[in-house]
């Protein structure tokens, strides 16, 4: 019964807004720090910051233990992704930042607090819930741009590797130069280079543009046009309280409606 | 009475055709004295200019007037967006170009006076609106983006910032320098530099330009997509004086139909 | 009678499919002939290109005039603007190549000729009427577009004329710079340079990459995504024989049926 | 009886799922051994390499053989397009890599085997359908992409040939240049090299940006968001079993409803 109580008091301080908008704010803060920590700052000021640092993470270890203790089962609290999440990356942050092993790890871990704004943001959390929903489809696209990417590598460090081998020396950093073309970054110097000993190789970069440049990005938006579509959509019908009708349920409906007719017209007939 | 009547004047006067397309007309001129402005010119223009500036500003603050008495109820008049924005810009440029202090504030204030353009050409009003419009579901995006630039800033400050200070040195350098990664402006020279020290570095450029340029350009394309294209439909209908009809509505309307004519079929079997 | 007879027959001439693909054959080697000339030719070539050049502008001339007198009603011919079109490039490559004064001019109405494919192919007609009726919308996008330069031109033309005048020296040379840094070309050199002077300029120069990069190109995506859609649709219902069927229209219908049935309800009502 | 026997074995090892895993694991290490040939290796390894090759090519012809001969109607094998492509890269690949005149064509034809993924995961081969089915869309799309260019490229090596060889001399090197002005690569440079002559070139730059970059790209956008719309929509259908319903159709089948109640009507009101 105590406990019962308990529960349901950390509940209401969960679902209060001023607790809410006071972790957004720290969250922020956090942030803040993770920014002012990579200008030169005196020795006063970094004392601040680590006191600053340790009352964030304390904060954030109260924050997480009064959600969990709010929870009316204890197991629905995990099964939860952005939980799980939350917890992590708190519970991580406890690695301290002053042992001099650990301490990148630690900064690094500090800077990733920063995407808890993502997890207590509610559209946020849909926004990114839209774009995890995207990845399958982008998925066998990825395949098949890392099998573009894998054949022209293979032929570019074949035919190419004695010209310029810090481009060209072998398939990874053939691949990284693809890329490079990929994105047009100075890609005419690395052609006009190999058209110097073979001057058809113009067709081979032409190609791989058209194939990566041109057929992914346009792939690739094609992709999160019809999610964001169907998404928005979805998220409509959602707040007036429906479901999506599909012409096939109306032409069913109407199908049923003629059936209906020519009974009664049957009957009708029949009577007379 | 007397009042009523001088309103109904300028009411007329605002409504002209004639009125605008001279309104029109002045704001192209003051749009080529600011551009005539940027050239080298010898004094006798430079007070040809100076006069003419005078005569627009007067022209504008009259035809402001004009708008403003006509309006039936004054209040009305400040309801409007637009409105308010053309007073704005018009009062404002009363400040004198020729005090020294004020100057360039004066002289900016008067290129503004170009966007003038946009609030007297219907079309453009309309095509402006359907962009604001777009800026709510635009706002989260931008700050989903601007968590992943604060994130890759303060790991590349973090780490590159010996390698490079003007590029790393801070927080605020590294957003800057992933800007142009992410417009992919010579980014593979910043990768190159970096890749000397830590070899792995190419990973932190790809990903970041996989989740920025990739992601961020084909969300902002979604969303305005969308938005354009319920626009359009809006518009469509509104033309024919119709109001859009989902087909959850005809999926309801079938319903009763199909009610009605079990009901009819219910009465005629009681009938017999 | 005489002529009515002829008139059949060229009309029969012109519909006839060999002689449209020996028009198109002719169009190409116009074509190809324009790009022999850019290369360095001997004496004999040259004489050989130029008789080529002549026996290809009298098939030209043979061709319209055909269509020409095929046509039933002469004025008909002119009221479709690819024969006009085609009219003004044939009567124009008429035009001596071999005068020296007019001899660019010649040569670059010979080039056009390769439009003439575009007139001749009935599915690039179709193409360029899809685009062509895509322009009115980019109308206003680009007036925007424009008020967006001349805006930051002006501005930019102020401030950074003195730091280098080859690039921000006037209205027109800022304008062409600014559509550099709209293209990602090198806008970082453009920037870091008017950094020294102005420290914060790097907002000017974001905040136009976001309203011209992003919004422009948005837009224009977005309107031809919009108007291939509609025009897609158009073209699928007429190859069927049907016009559009919009959801309006439906409801429309389901309306009248109800009405249908509650008078027959009505009627029945009385009846009884 | 005995051959029946052996297809409907060689059936079931083809459509066994364990199979299946085992070819894509033999094509992922077939691709891995071509990215390893790119490194330096030293002899041993060279031999081994040699010999997993000849397993893999042997492995390749057994399972080729498998499923042709688990072909109920061997015909029906080359029906399928996926099939012929897999038996031409196996066949192919029988070339002798240590032949000293073949050696880089066997090599090459070794590299195309990492296709064998997409012709082997079923999800692939929907995405390449779904692409090869955007072609013949695009193919007057790059019919008028090619004309752009062709005109533009006489245009530029007739009036800049003299300004730069290398990049204008002929209509080939112009295209080859102006395909380097579409992807913004260091195209100031270019145009910059011919404003110090011409200076008003920048029209013919900023001309064709507009047709090529920015027409171009979003026709190619607009069709394949349109394809692969509709190509969700089918697959979306075909998956709950269901044709495509049109508007057009809803429209028919009211129409029909419509008339079946005024014949009822019609018909009551003859009876009273």
């Amino acid at each position: 019964m105590e406990t019962k109580g308990l529960q349901n008091f950390f509940w209401s301080v969960r679902s209060n807004r001023a607790f809410e908008a006071f972790v957004i704010v720290v969250i922020i803060a956090s942030a803040l720090l993770v920014g002012a920590k990579t200008y030169n700052i005196s020795g006063n000021w970094r004392t601040v910051i680590y006191v600053l640092d340790w009352i964030i993470t304390l904060i954030f270890l109260t924050e997480i233990s009064v959600r969990f203790l709010g929870e009316k089962r204890k197991l629905d609290f995990f099964k939860q992704g952005w939980n799980i999440f939350d917890t992590l990356i708190v519970v991580a942050s406890l690695v301290p930042i002053e042992d001099s092993d650990m301490a990148l790890v630690g900064r690094l871990i500090r800077i990733f607090r920063v995407l808890r704004l993502i997890s207590i943001i509610p559209e946020m959390r849909i926004l990114m819930n839209a774009l995890i929903k995207a990845l399958p489809q982008l998925g066998y696209v990825l395949v098949l741009m890392f099998i573009i990417f894998y054949i022209y590598g293979a032929i570019g460090s074949m035919l190419f590797a004695e010209i310029n081998p810090a481009l060209w020396g072998d398939i990874a950093r053939a691949m990284l130069t693809l890329f490079r073309v990929m994105t047009f970054e100075d890609w005419t110097d690395v052609m006009y280079e190999t058209m110097v000993l073979y001057p058809l190789s113009w067709s081979y970069y032409l190609s791989f543009i058209f194939l990566s440049a041109f057929a992914f990005l346009n792939m690739v938006i094609g992709i999160v046009v019809n999610v964001l579509n169907e998404e928005n959509d979805r998220v409509m019908l959602e707040e007036q309280g429906l479901t999506k009708v599909s012409l096939n349920e109306i032409h069913t409906q109407l199908n049923d409606i003629q059936s209906m007719l020519a009974l009664a017209e049957a009957k009708r007939s029949n009577q007379e």
